[in-house]
C-alpha cells in the first residue's frame, strides 16, 4: 500500500521541525519561524501530488485534488500542526500526514474520486500563542470575531494581527469565510487518541462519537507588589494566596461534578523571588460531560476570584459537539469492529460540526493515554492502521 | 550645598535607563546592555569628578577619592544600580547617586579628605537575574563560590559565565577578593527605607542596626504532562496541586512563627491552558527576627515539597545581622535625634558586616513603604536630607 511508506516518509521529514533539544517535545506556535517551516512542508507536499494549493480567509491551508464548488462540494480530511508548548509529536500532524498518506494509498489504486478531496492544515488549533483554540477552524466558521482575533496578545506582547502580518498574512481578511466553508460537506479528522479508550478495548482505531463540552477561562488576580522582607503579613496585598485558594477550589469542585478542571499556565508580575506579585493572571481548562456542571464549576471559582478582588472570564466555550450521526454510521460500516469513543478534547473538527459541517474522526490509539507532552506516542503498526482506516473512509465518501 | 544639584541632575541622567514604557517600573538585571549603560554612567561619574575607577574581581565598580592601601584604608559608600524586576527607582541608585552628590558637596565645602573615600556599584545586589541577591559583595567576600555561580543560569538558560563574558567581563577571575576589602575598613550604604517605620517616626533619616536572617529556597515538584481534557482526575500528577499547598501553608507558618514568607517566582512547564504541567519550580523567601523560628517555617515546607516527591534547596541564607556598634554610635553622634532601626531586607551592607568590615545603613524616608515596586518613593526633600546626612557621615567618618 502506497501510503504506508510515504507516511513513513513524511514523518521522517516533519521529525526535527521545532523540536526542542533538552525534552525531545515540540514548541511549533502559530505564525512563527516554525510554523512557516511547516506551512511551507504542507504546500510542497502538495505541489509534489499536483494539488491545488488554496488559502482561506484565515491562512488556513487546503490542499485540493479536484475542483470544488457550491454544486460539487468536496470532502475535506486533515488536522493541523501546530503544538500546545513541548507538546508531542502526534497530536495534529498524525491527520495531515495520514490524509496525503490516504491520497497516495488511493491513487496507488487508481481510485478516480467521485468528489474533490481536500487536505486541510488548520491554524493555531492549540491557541498556545493567543489562549483562543481553534482560532483557524473559529475564524473562518464566525465563532471568533475577527476584530477580538486581532487584538488578542502573546506572552510578549505580539499582537495576533502582528504575529499574522509577520508571517506573510492579511490580519485584515480573517473573518467568517462562507465560500471555503461551501466548499466542502464533510470533514473526517484523524487524531491521535489523548487517553486510554484503546489501550483499554484493545482496537487500533475508533470512530469519534462526539466531543465534551470544553472551555477556557482567563482569571486575573490583582495585588500590590511590595518588598518580600519589610512588608508587614497583615499589610500585604498577595494575589498568589488568591490564586493558591483557586487551584485547589478548582479541583475539588470538579470531583464533586463529575468534570475535569486544569489551572495549567499562569504568569506572576513582576515575578521576584523577593517581590509581593502585583498580579497573577491564571487560565482555568474546564470540561465534562455535562455542559451545566462544567459551567457550575466556572461559577464557583468565578466568585472565588472576585471575592479576591479579580475577575473570571471566559476566552472560549464550545458546547457538547455530538459527531453527524449518518457520517458516523456510514464510517461505522467502512470499519467494521471499530470501536464508538467521545473525547474530553477540543478539535477542528467540533468546531467544523458546530457550524453545521456533516463531520467525523477517527482515533489512532494511544499506548500510554498521555498527550500534550514529549511521551506523546502511538505504535507505527497503528499508525499506518489508522492511514488505512482513512483511506478506506475516503474511499467510500468520495467514490 | 553643591550635592544637592548635582543629586537632581544624576537622577535625571538615570530616570530613562531601564525604564518600562507601560508601568514606569525598572528592568534593570545584572550584566544585560541596561546594566553596561548604568555601569558606563557610573564610569563617566567618576571620571567627571577625577575619582580612580577600580573593578574588583567580581566586576563591582569602585570610584576612589585618594589612593588607598592596606596601610591607610578607605571609607567606602555607595550601594547598586541593578532592580527587581519592573522595580522601583530608589532601591539602589539612591544610594549610589546620594555618594556622589556628597562628595560633591564635600569638595564645595573644601573638605580634605583624611583618608580615602570610595564610591562603589554593587553588581546584581537584588539577584532579579540568577537567583543570588547580593551576588557582587558575597563573591569578593567569599560568601558565594566561583564555581557555584558561574554555573548559575538565568530564565533563558544563560549561565552567569556567559552572561558575565557577554558584558566585557571574566568570569574566571571571580572569587575571594582580599585585596580589594583590604583597602576598606567601613561602608556606610544609604538606602530608601522599604517599610513605614520613619514615616511612623516622622523623620526623614534613620540608622540602621540590623538586618534579620533571610534567606531563599527553591522549590521543585514534578509532575506528569498530560491532556487537560482526556485525564481523568485520578490519573493525574499535577504539581501546580503541591504548589498551591505550599503557598498557603508558608503563609500560615509564618504567621505562626512571627516572620514573613513570600512565593512570588514560579516558572511553569509547559505552562499550557490545555496541558497538566510536568513541572512547577517555585521560589521562597522567608525572614523574620529570629533565625530558628525562620527555619522552622523553611522545615516545614520542606517536608510538604518532599511528600509531594519534590524538593527544597537553600539558595542563600544570611543569619541575623548587626551593623558595627561603634560606627552607628559614631554616625548617631553626627546625626542626633535620627531613628534608630532594623530592617528586613537584606543590602550588601549586610554581606560586607558579615565579612568583619564595619559597615552601617542610612535609611531614607518612604512616604508608602512600598519598595520593589514602580510605586516606590522618596520625597525629593528627604533625598535631599539623605545627601545632608551621608555628607555629615562621611565628613566625620573620613575627616
Amino acid at each position: 500500500m502506497a501510503g504506508l511508506p510515504s507516511f513513513d516518509r513524511m514523518w521522517d521529514e516533519l521529525a526535527p521541525i521545532g523540536r526542542r533539544a533538552g525534552t525531545g517535545g515540540y514548541q511549533r506556535f502559530a505564525w512563527t519561524r516554525t510554523d512557516s517551516d511547516l506551512r511551507e512542508w504542507f504546500a510542497a507536499q502538495a505541489a509534489a501530488r499536483g494539488l491545488s494549493l488554496v488559502l482561506d480567509r484565515a491562512g488556513n491551508q487546503w490542499a485540493w485534488w479536484g475542483e470544488p464548488s457550491p454544486r460539487q462540494r468536496g470532502l475535506a480530511i486533515g488536522s493541523h500542526l501546530d503544538s500546545v508548548p513541548d507538546g508531542g509529536a502526534f497530536d495534529g500532524p498524525l491527520g495531515v500526514v495520514s490524509a496525503f498518506a490516504a491520497v497516495d494509498a488511493l491513487r496507488q489504486q487508481d481510485f478516480r474520486p467521485g468528489r474533490p478531496i481536500g487536505i486541510v492544515n488548520f491554524t493555531d488549533e492549540e491557541g498556545a500563542r493567543f489562549g483562543i483554540a481553534c482560532a483557524g477552524s473559529r475564524l473562518i466558521t464566525g465563532a471568533l470575531a475577527p476584530d477580538r482575533a486581532r487584538a488578542l496578545l502573546d506572552a510578549e506582547g505580539t499582537s495576533l494581527a502582528a504575529a499574522m502580518r509577520g508571517a506573510g498574512l492579511d490580519p485584515n481578511a480573517i473573518g467568517p469565510d462562507p465560500e471555503t466553508l461551501d466548499r466542502i460537506d464533510g470533514f473526517v479528522e484523524l487524531h491521535v487518541e489523548q487517553g486510554r479508550g484503546l489501550v483499554d478495548l484493545d482496537s487500533p482505531v475508533a470512530v469519534g462519537s462526539s466531543i465534551w463540552p470544553h472551555g477556557r477561562w482567563r482569571i486575573e488576580l490583582p495585588g500590590e507588589a511590595n518588598h518580600a522582607g519589610t512588608t508587614r503579613l497583615a499589610d500585604r496585598r498577595d494575589p498568589m494566596l488568591a490564586y493558591a485558594r483557586l487551584i485547589l477550589a478548582a479541583r475539588e469542585a470538579a470531583e464533586r461534578r463529575d468534570s475535569v478542571a486544569t489551572m495549567g499556565k499562569v504568569s506572576v508580575l513582576p515575578n521576584g523571588v523577593n517581590a509581593i506579585p502585583s498580579q497573577v493572571t491564571a487560565w482555568l481548562d474546564a470540561r465534562g460531560p455535562d455542559a451545566d456542571q462544567v459551567q457550575a464549576v466556572v461559577a464557583e471559582l468565578r466568585e472565588l476570584a472576585a471575592a479576591a478582588g479579580g475577575s473570571l472570564r471566559q476566552e472560549s466555550w464550545t458546547d457538547d459537539t455530538g459527531f453527524d450521526a449518518a457520517l458516523g454510521r456510514r464510517i461505522g460500516a467502512v470499519l467494521p469492529g471499530a470501536p464508538v469513543l467521545s473525547t474530553g478534547a477540543g478539535h477542528d473538527a467540533g468546531i467544523l460540526a458546530n457550524a453545521g459541517i456533516p463531520s467525523a474522526m477517527l482515533f489512532v490509539r494511544n499506548p500510554t493515554g498521555i498527550s500534550h507532552s514529549p511521551a506523546e506516542h502511538a505504535e507505527h503498526a497503528d499508525c499506518h492502521a489508522g492511514v488505512r482506516a482513512l483511506t478506506a473512509v475516503v474511499a467510500d465518501l468520495a467514490g
